[in-house]
């Protein structure tokens, strides 16, 4: 081939094996291509545009519009079969959801009509839009109680009603933007940024926070903090245990919370009767609705739904606040509420696609939660996402695409035309043993231990963003959450491992000898691995940790009186960059070397650091025939004697 | 030895060259031991306390003080010969400061005094204290004019001269203790943050800047702008063009600015002329000065310094804000100049001790610098820190340790006690001409360029940082270098290279094939190198990328009708750490593969991959018999009779 014979300068024919193999200098780019590969690994790794290469326009059309609309693509072979599947399971996650969306309508002092809102206009712009399969939109817990907190901080929902709900769709409008520009300027990678331990960790709190709030409506306390840290939340348990505590509200709320784990126990012992746990909430409504209805138990104190407005989602866009000071309030809290919804969504996403094998991508999936939340907060719904629980549910009941959440949107359609007025004797009770035998469910025990087990790091990240939620509140969590993974990340590039290698009996491989102590050093070498690029961040700090195991290793044969160190062999198999700071951290080691008699050997540079090198003229300074493919080359030169002992 | 006795999982005696080496899991380390490591790598990587190990009381007593003020530790071992080279070098940069101190300290709004004043108490400090040999402190053009911007803002220093001398103590106090926070607190590693070009592009636009702030007194300028951006500063040029300039004043100034940058191009040309652009400016200053006390210049309009106080320092304690509005502003703007002289004086420490081959501890000079500034706030001075181009004077006059500035100090002593008076008659052109002739040096063309050369992202940064500086301000050039560090390393952690690898002919090695073209692709197999540490940033992309690579290679191998891949081998070596998210994907990345029958293979995982594959069981999802020492290894495996042909 061409390029072969052009690329004369890391080929050299005449090699043998007693010639080691030279280190090859890549060919040049040019800077303009260099640029653009790098700006498409950056924002279009997933090469999305590959379909549209060689296509007629017509045909582009049609893909442009499948690849907005997914719906086009996958309803082309929609049949009778998968319709079933969708069938029930549309009709499991909607009894699900129906009395979870009034429960969490409260969590973000809402009436309850608008949890229901929720879930039947963003399902259904979902459907046409989203990629995944298995995901069940409508509100959920955590964003629930996280918009509630923020938004009380700005208005009072109980005095300002209107304004309240005013600023909830100009937030939630706000949120979708947020998540359509980020899938459209393709930086969906953003929310990678928040690590899975703190996911966990910060679910678990919020769980934990929502269980607590449910404690109002569980004991039928009328006086409840505004706050949601564990402590205020007690003192306000306590203090009205004498006077405040319903006990009828007790005992209803108590025998269905067992119920409702109960049923989740069976469906968790046998994976078949997954739709036990899946309708038991509305059993619940049903049987204490009609409990509370003939016994008249709202009259001694029972606290019940009292009203849910009948009809659909009314247009709301002139309600959204587009000047004014709430709108910056509406901006920052949707910014923060559409983050952490996208982050839940893409989770669930690519946790059940990972499940069944088929991509989901990221980007689009933004831009379909985004449009679905814009849409949304003009149809007085607020922010919606996938809820974890629903897309399990949904996914055990067997739904094939998307159609489940059009299922779902109809009966919750028809439960709004119909229905509502017959949730008016529903005691909140029952809404809090719901919340409650839901929200448990986020709790993930497992996955804390396992992250104890693999990662301490992490593990402090993950506790940093449970007890933040459970002790200060929700977005003090958050931000303990996100401060951590950065911190992770930043140490990683400041502080890398470096590690002595030794040669393997018996191979011509040389390895750390931490982790192969059977490995043995070679006399009057030092073998040294960086592992990490060699960035401004941490090049100081290699340079003298480099000298430092220098210094360490001379002490040592010093006091044993064995040969002293000649050759310093940096392998640097891992150092996969290289920057300015960094040439002249090597430049700097390798001045500071000379005035020791010691030679330094760079071993296995890649193709990024070679180039810096030539670039730098730093290879020359160190010399070319001081580089090395492999560190068995160097010790071949640097050592024959020991090199040739296998 | 026990240990490899003990470690068995790692080594298997029964080995031949046959089976292949078996990868070693590292002993497990006890969880306080590893937490303690890490913590020590990360703040006391430089092993602050070995000395003290095995001493007696007293001589830890006396270590302890040598620690604190190295003038104990190398003034037992000075003599003549050295203090007559200290000598020299003193009163060279002596005679360069102070010119240059009396017009920094108008960079900074003061009166020129305070720059005598911060030229004479903090050097005596920092050479008991600090570590570096070469170092000039005093008063610095960038530090100065930051300073001046930031305190100007909130005070005018014209009209509230007392207040705003208070605060520029107050500012002076928290720069120090800043410093010397940083330094006890061991997070001196905090400033590496600030990457060299970022630096090289910050101080070339703060040269630019100060040079035309100059043109205030070059041209002879009353009304001046108070914004340092290049368009307002030309505005103000232009505006009084027609009758604010004082052509006696720019033919002063003219004159001597050429003369001083003729000195400086004699001393670049022959090194060791270096004394005759260090006394260039002095010698100017006497000559102008005695030009206008002889002409009476200065009633055609030629402004001249008119008053230096004279006498020295008087303390300054009680003119410090401890409390009220300003307290909060002074520690605002103390830490961001503390932060900015921290960088350039441990920029300027390191490269003369590289240059001399002497270690500098990075902590114990940034608490140095601490107790000067602090120092200096006490006694009416402003921020100190060590200057690029007195340094690289007392270097080449030969001084041999910081007796140097103790020199310079006395002199400075000498002048504030009897001299100030005879500096009434000295132009202001003529400072300015020193100014610019002096800032000329920071801007660096070579350093620029190389940047280019050597890394385009890193020029973007220090293009930003330069761009910033000249067309906004000091503090937005300084943010925007800030940001577009952070900015790259993250993008390294979320973005990092995956390669292809092929077998090189006639070796066992296998390299990337985009920088060994000549390296040749195993029949079904796919061999690909991840470059980078695997975490949640990226754990997401490194799957999705890896199943691309197997996609793309799959589609050719189809077109050429050749045979399908069957193990995808994952080179690992440069993974040196993984966290839960990056477990996950490992496992989803299995179970992907296992759905396209391709086996997953790993080769050569370091001891912290290996350790948390045990952990969390995936190393028997794989199959311990997936995990190679080497790729080659595996290849003879997966496919041995390509393995053979060597």
């Amino acid at each position: 081939m061409e390029t072969r014979e052009m690329n004369t300068r890391s080929f050299s024919s005449s090699h043998n094996r007693d010639l080691p193999y030279k280190v090859g200098v890549p060919p040049k780019q040019k800077l303009w291509k260099e640029f653009l590969s790098a700006l498409k690994e950056t924002f279009f790794s997933d090469d999305p545009l590959r379909p549209f290469k060689d296509q007629s326009r017509s045909r582009k059309f049609v893909l442009g519009m499948q690849a907005v609309f997914p719906i086009f693509e996958w309803g082309r072979t929609y049949n009778l079969a998968k319709f079933k599947g969708d069938l029930i399971a549309g009709l499991t996650i909607a009894s699900l959801c129906i009395p979870q969306d009034i429960g969490y309508a409260k969590l973000a002092n809402l009436a309850p009509q608008y949890g229901l809102y929720s879930s039947f206009v963003p399902p259904l712009i979902y459907a046409f839009m989203g990629s995944s399969r298995d995901i069940a939109i409508g509100p959920v817990a955590v964003v629930s109680l996280l918009l509630g907190t923020l938004l009380q901080e700005e208005i009072d929902p109980i005095n300002n009603a209107l304004e309240y709900r005013r600023l909830a769709f100009t937030a939630t409008f706000f949120a979708g933007i947020t998540q359509a520009t980020l899938g459209i300027l393709r930086l969906g990678f953003l929310i990678d940024f928040l690590s899975h331990a703190a996911i966990v960790g910060f679910m678990g709190g919020a769980a934990i926070t929502i269980a607590l709030q449910q404690l109002k409506g569980f004991l039928g306390i009328k006086k409840f903090t505004k706050n949601t840290n564990i402590v205020s939340v007690m003192q306000s348990v306590l203090t009205s245990a004498h006077h405040g505590w319903n006990w009828q509200t007790i005992v209803i709320g108590a025998t269905f919370l067992v119920f409702l784990l109960f049923a989740k126990y069976i469906g968790k012992k046998n994976k078949k009767l997954f739709w036990v746990p899946a309708i038991a909430p509305l059993i619940s409504v049903v049987l204490s609705t009609f409990f509370v209805y003939i016994t008249h138990a709202e009259k001694k104190g029972v606290q019940i739904v009292q009203h849910i407005e009948k009809g659909i989602n009314r247009p709301s866009v002139k309600e959204i606040y587009f000047t004014g000071d709430y709108l910056l309030k509406g901006v920052r809290i949707g910014i923060v509420a559409g983050m952490v919804a996208l982050t839940e969504a893409v989770a669930i996403g690519r946790t059940f696609a990972s499940m069944k094998d088929y991509q989901i991508d990221g980007n689009k999936e933004m831009v379909a939660l985004g449009a679905m939340n814009v849409a949304g907060s003009m149809t007085s719904c607020y922010v919606a996402t996938g809820s974890f629980s629903r897309s399990a549910v949904n996914y055990m009941a067997g739904c094939q695409t998307a159609v489940s959440n059009i299922v779902m949107s109809i009966v919750v359609f028809l439960t709004l035309q119909f229905i509502t007025p017959l949730f008016k004797y529903t005691p909140n009770a029952i809404l809090s043993s719901i919340i409650i035998s839901a929200v448990i469910g986020l709790i993930d025990y497992d996955a804390a231990i396992l992250i104890w087990k693999i990662d301490k790091f992490d593990f402090v990240a993950c506790m940093g963003a449970f007890f933040g939620v459970v002790f200060v509140s929700v977005e003090i969590g958050l931000l303990i959450a996100v401060s951590i993974s950065f911190a992770k990340l930043l140490l990683q590039v400041t502080r890398p491992r470096t590690a002595l290698l030794g040669k393997i009996p018996r191979t011509h491989v040389y390895r750390n000898i931490q982790q192969y102590p059977e490995a043995s050093k070679v006399p009057g070498v030092l073998i040294i691995r960086v592992d990490s690029a060699i960035y401004f961040s941490n090049s100081n700090y290699i340079k003298e940790r480099i000298l430092r195991w220098l210094t360490d290793e001379e002490e040592q044969l010093k006091a044993a009186s064995l040969p002293k160190i000649q050759y310093l062999i940096v392998e640097m198999s891992p150092v996969t960059d290289i920057d300015t700071s960094g040439i002249h951290a090597l430049e700097e080691l390798h001045r500071s070397l000379q005035k020791r008699s010691v030679q330094l050997i760079l071993a296995n540079p890649g193709p990024v650091v070679m180039d810096k090198l030539h670039e730098s003229k730093v290879s020359n300074l160190i010399g070319e025939d001081n580089i090395f493919l492999t560190v068995a080359d160097a010790i071949q030169t640097c050592s024959p004697k020991f090199s040739d002992e296998v």
